[in-house]
């Protein structure tokens, strides 16, 4: 893969608000594995460099989200493991294939939470979501036959919400769509909360789409569960909290005007003493939010 | 004024999304004056009974709005004091004079409660607002040349906040606009929220566009005082809480999908609780909401 292939790979991922940090991690495996077996080089050596490189351009791409820097780094640790290995049609077999089993692993991880998700929320509830995430997406789909309703916020700027009740209409699951603003008027009627997230702290805080605070306060308030479904390496390395992401003001849509600055943080984090449970693929962690409101498994 | 256009007055004060409580109350004040004056009419006794009738319609218009009720209902009880007056020229006088002196004082309450509001919030602040009220901005045209601040949120789904900077952009007060789902990132940089009111429970609990309660609870997490201005004739009177307006769902902009049931509900109800302060024209009325957070009056 040339380098204006690459600039045009990376300026896709770092504009990219249609995938979660999951997907979009997946992505940068399955491009990095390409460019393994396809990139000119003159020996392992080299090709290694630049991987190792572009990798770190792609995890530098999106900070908020740990999925994506934490699988590019597994990555990398298995390549200096494999340092050693000259024969260069082999190193890019091995190269790419490490970088194909760690997206495998990643979307394993899913379908393993949506199972223990889909047993803590059990049949029959009905379920308030915020933003797009592909983690809630594999919960729903394992609950889509069992009398699952879903609650969906569309999720400005770019309501990925939408997307979200295209899908959920497809499966014939029933959708009631509300403004962000109407979030106090509908989270009573749900039976728990479900959202995914770009990052999880160290201490269980929840970095995700900006709505997502003011959704957990309400549940909180009107004693609804709050649920975040989060696969393991989404967990956040670093010892600083992630950058928040601000993308375009554009994309509000709105004029721009003398003395009016337009916001437009995209993530927001919080706090895990507002999560009744987290939700992984090794299982369920209860916290110390808001019990399941109606029976349950 | 001929039914036809009686109805598609009554028509454009129902649809009507630009204009608050006051506002609309004062419009069909003024539109009862002209009917009182120009109608045709054998007598006042008929004449009277079709304003009687006209007023009720209207005031059945726009049921979350205490306001319309309220000033349509003292009209109708300062006309029923005159049923006497037989002079029918007279009569048309003095119906248009009280429908009109009750829409200058609805006007008069706002100076005086944007006078009210501009010393408790005090100059140099940085205020956090939901909608769009013309009480609010009456209060912010009062503090416009002290180092006034304003944060806007959108406000979905017809977006009154852009009128709102648009109003604050043209008197040079500098504003920083979001979406909704971005309250809880802002709402700490703001030394106060204040919001307008469609009507006030007796209670003291607020009837506001979608969006205010969860501002209110963040406000409330916040330890930031949360602030209601709003006349005295938005009381409301009735027994029972006001029915919450919903609006027509195309107003989301979404298109139409099996399954999905688009919710536009207009108006919530915010517990007396998590107000600070109510302003009126009779002055502040503390509350057990979040104290001031920064010194002042």
């Amino acid at each position: 893969m040339s380098d204006p292939d690459f600039d045009s790979h990376l300026r896709n991922i770092l504009q990219d608000r249609e995938h979660g940090a999951s997907e979009l991690a997946r992505r940068c495996l399955t491009l990095l594995a390409e460019i393994a077996e396809h990139a000119p080089a003159d020996d392992s050596h080299g090709l290694r460099a630049l991987l190792d490189h572009q990798a770190g351009r792609l995890a530098e791409a999106r900070p908020s989200m740990a999925p994506v820097g934490n699988l590019l780094e597994r990555w990398r640790h298995e390549l200096a493991r494999r340092a050693n290995e000259n024969d260069l049609s082999l190193w890019r077999r091995q190269a790419a294939a490490v970088a194909r089993e760690l997206a495998a692993a990643s979307l394993r991880a899913v379908d393993d939470l949506s199972a223990h998700g889909a047993a803590l929320l059990g049949p029959g509830r009905t379920i308030m979501t915020h933003s797009l995430s592909s983690t809630v997406l594999a919960v729903f789909r394992a609950l889509k036959d069992s009398g699952l309703e879903v609650i969906v916020t569309e999720s400005r700027p770019l309501c990925e919400g939408r997307r979200l009740a295209e899908q959920l209409s497809r499966w014939e699951v029933p959708v009631t769509y509300i403004t962000d603003a109407q979030m106090g008027l509908f989270v009573a009627r749900a039976d728990a909360v479900l959202v995914g997230a770009d990052s999880l702290l160290a201490d269980g805080s929840v970095v995700n789409k900006s709505g997502t605070y003011p959704l957990a306060l309400l549940a909180r308030e009107q004693a609804v569960p709050f649920y975040v479904c989060c696969e393991s390496f989404k967990r956040w390395r670093g010892s600083d909290q992630p950058p928040l992401e601000e993308m375009a003001a554009e994309e509000l849509g709105v004029e721009a005007l003398p003395q009016v600055s337009i916001r437009n943080i995209y993530f927001e984090i919080t706090p895990a003493r507002w999560v009744s449970a987290w939700i992984s693929e090794q299982g369920i962690v209860r916290g110390s939010g808001a019990g399941k409101k109606n029976a349950g498994v």
